[in-house]
């Protein structure tokens, strides 16, 4: 085998991986939009049989021998190259070190919990889905155990959604988070502004929503000719390749505003995704990085451009226009303040900007315990409750508004909840960054957000898969993460909007 | 190998062809239905490597070697293994019969001819397009040698839409189709009544029409739960399996009968892939047999069922309180004569019943021409206006509205377009012999198809592809197909609604 003939079948087996991707990716989509209820089965035997050649296609020993060849050559291959030949042997060890029957079986037995998990919550009944948490969490620390042997298991999956990331690194962040989120809750509490924000749950049609959405990508930059929009009950967005990237998002008619930040959070997944290089395309370097860096950029566009007031500014007129009887009456700043408005609750998904964070929290401090075995898995009610009390100051009336409240756990996802938080705080030390070569709030003024997606491609989106995420990190902002930037932020936002003694 | 080893292969190869068919399928459907418009290159590449992928597992000598030892262990099989085994083999030697770059070169050629198409069509510009008809012929005349180097070129391709279908019977059978059709639309042209039509042109709001389409899907007894509906330029029906079909319409806000009839139609195709029998999911006889077939089913809900009295009275009231304002003035027998207006047009898809076979025969004597050589094809636009005129009376000015109207040829399909006629054909006699068993009006009067959906089932969805169509066409109707139950159907039909004197 020459170099030559070596680089071009490992061009294949990308595009081959890439293209039962696709198809998978789009079957899923298919099935969350248009589908009708009863094809299920149908779907569920031609994913397994796709995921199983997928399977057989990179796990075999001739992936082994050709990826071993191209590390033997690497003073042959292009940068792109090499890193392709890294991230395929990552993944290739990380396939094949769970023998194939263990890893079948588990992929059952979170078929199963799903299910379960979706009866138990809406039957608020925690004692049901326990047994599977307990036996996932089993497997999951088995399977750490093969990856990396001498790693805390917990280490490991956190590394599997952020690579690098660990405890230590988690629990300064959470504690440097804490520290200032806790405090500025209490004060917004007692000597904050009131802020009403009723207006936003008038009746808002939903067929104005979908113009309000169009306005909105429109303002983002976002290529329509690239990027399509569906109707999901959970938004998310998907990318087949760089020019085709889909976004969903939901529709409540008693509320504006959760459709427009589900558009613009999942518009952010999507920019970056449109905005990889070219040359990435079909290999496996040809998506975000990583789930942090991923939810950098979205929450970068839906709380610090979409909920400052610049970017209220710009778009409050379309938006009177489109809703003239039921925010004809309100000015921008306070809708502005509305969307702001920062108050204690049950629900992740429905937390605001400042206490977001502290709903991860309380799920990243669960994970750990449960990976050190330091709590019982019938204890997480009441761990839940007391952690809620303590962070959040909230009484958890029942565990479908607490335990139960979120999938991740039932698909089997541990060690994920925290790049949520940590991609939040991220965005903040990149806008740090940015405003060193762009005034943001000019920018958003201007019209459109262009000029912020241009350095967004310049310095993130186009590496793809070309560096780890901490790599990307200080490439993008000359310095190592720092959860300052996220905090300092948030205090000078929320002094501001609840008119906060700066003292 | 063993027989049950060999069975096991047979079977897991069929689940890897059909995941790869749902795959494309899938991606295909979101093509036509979803996707932003610059999504195709992306598209291409899957589409291209999952083609691949499929011609690697299938087109090599492993199953060439699979098949032989099933073949000669035949008798352990049960029957519908020895069909898969047929139908494998028969599908084995079409692919790889024809080299590799041979078939490569094709779909290049295909591809690009599509394109031309769409453009000479657009510009009225037939020499545009000419040299690619010429190409197209020549080779599927080259392939036709490989596979059958015996037997007349358009013969091997009559029979990959319709097998055992010929220019003799076909010959035959336009022969008795003209003979009644003709003179028919003389007869009508100068002794028939005025219909009219007009009140199916008004303004007809799309919502109402999506209602309409709900309703009529409803009454075939079509089950939602499998068998979604969708919108694209062109109607179309796919499966994924028999719990999974689409159909999708085209509404036109100016014409209440195009959707209701394209619904009406595709039902009939769904209705086929919806009955096929459980035990033939995944396999390769898990779909209509032929397009004759389909056609047939389709053709007889939309002409047979669909344009009869008994069908009209049933569903008027609906369409009344759909449409009142529109319709409130028109009773159910004006909307009947209406919706059975009979004349000679230019367009084949917009035909109407009677007329719809001629357009059809006026391709196929051109496509024959075309393979015996006996017409240039920079002579085609003469020959289609002397044939439009020959059959149908009407006088063709341009070549977008004549030989450029149809996308078939550019997509290489050449033996297609007698299966429409056929199978239109074919309903008539099926319907003889289900009135042996059935009252179909009394049937439609009881307020939906269910009878009817039943019976078909029974004698022919749910055999899928366990038998050749002439075969399941004999089984079904205890009979040969003969066109004289359909030239009967249409005059006694035409006759009754246009008062033609019986003599």
């Amino acid at each position: 085998m020459t170099v030559k003939e070596a680089i071009s079948e490992l061009t294949l087996l990308q595009k081959k991986m890439h293209a039962l991707g696709h198809a998978t990716g789009m079957i899923y989509l298919d099935s969350v939009t248009t589908a009708p209820v009863g094809t299920a089965e149908g779907r569920g035997e031609t994913m397994g049989i796709l995921s199983s050649m997928g399977y057989e296609l990179f796990a075999n020993p001739a992936t082994e021998k050709l990826l071993k060849f191209l590390r033997e050559h690497e003073d042959e291959l292009t940068e792109q190259q090499k890193r392709e030949v890294v991230v395929l042997t990552r993944e290739y060890e990380r396939t094949s070190k769970i023998p194939q029957d263990e890893y079948v079986a588990f992929r059952v037995l979170v078929n199963e919990a799903q299910s379960v998990w979706h009866k138990a919550k809406d039957q608020d009944d925690f004692p049901a889905f326990a047994p599977y948490i307990e036996k996932i969490v089993a497997t999951l620390k088995k399977f750490a155990a093969y990856y990396k042997p001498d790693e805390e298991p917990y280490n490991v999956w956190l590394d599997q959604y952020e690579r690098g990331l660990t405890m230590s690194t988690l629990d300064e962040f959470f504690a440097v988070l804490k520290e200032t989120i806790v405090p500025l809750i209490h004060r917004i509490k007692n000597e904050g502004r009131q802020i009403d924000d009723s207006f936003l749950h008038g009746h808002f049609p939903i067929e104005k929503q979908r113009e309000f959405s169009d306005y909105l990508m429109e303002v983002m930059a976002i290529d329509r000719s690239h990027c399509g929009i569906g109707e999901t009950e959970h938004p998310f967005t998907i990318d087949f390749n760089k020019r085709d990237v889909r976004i969903t998002t939901k529709y409540h008619e008693d509320n504006l505003v959760s459709s427009m930040f589900s558009v613009i959070h999942e518009g952010g997944h999507a920019l970056y995704e449109l905005g990889k290089g070219d040359e990435l395309m079909y290999t496996c370097l040809d998506s975000g990085i990583s789930m942090g860096i991923h939810e950098s950029q979205s929450r970068f566009f839906e709380n610090i451009v979409g909920r400052s007031e610049a970017f209220v500014n710009l778009i409050y007129p379309k938006v009177q226009e489109l809703f003239p009887e039921q925010l004809g009456n309100i000015d921008a700043h306070q809708f502005y303040l509305a969307i702001n408005k920062s108050e204690p609750s049950l629900i992740r998904i429905d937390a605001d900007e400042l206490t977001y964070c502290l709903h991860v929290m309380v799920r990243y401090e669960i994970e750990k315990m449960l990976f050190s075995g330091d709590v019982d898995v019938y204890e997480l009610p009441d761990m839940w409750g007391r952690l809620m009390k303590e962070y959040l100051g909230v009484d958890v009336p029942n565990d479908k508004s607490g335990v139960l409240q979120d999938s991740h756990w039932s698909g089997g996802s541990f060690g994920y909840f925290p790049s949520y938080a940590i991609g939040t705080a991220y965005a903040a030390q990149i806008t740090h960054r940015m405003e060193q070569d762009l005034n943001i709030d000019s920018e958003i003024a201007s019209g459109n957000l262009k000029g912020i997606v241009n350095w967004l491609e310049e310095h993130i989106y186009k590496y793809g898969s070309m560096y780890d995420p901490a790599d990307l990190f200080f490439r993008c902002c000359g310095e190592k993460f720092d959860p300052k930037y996220f905090t300092d932020y948030l205090t000078k936002k929320f002094t501001k909007i609840y008119d906060l003694n700066q003292g």
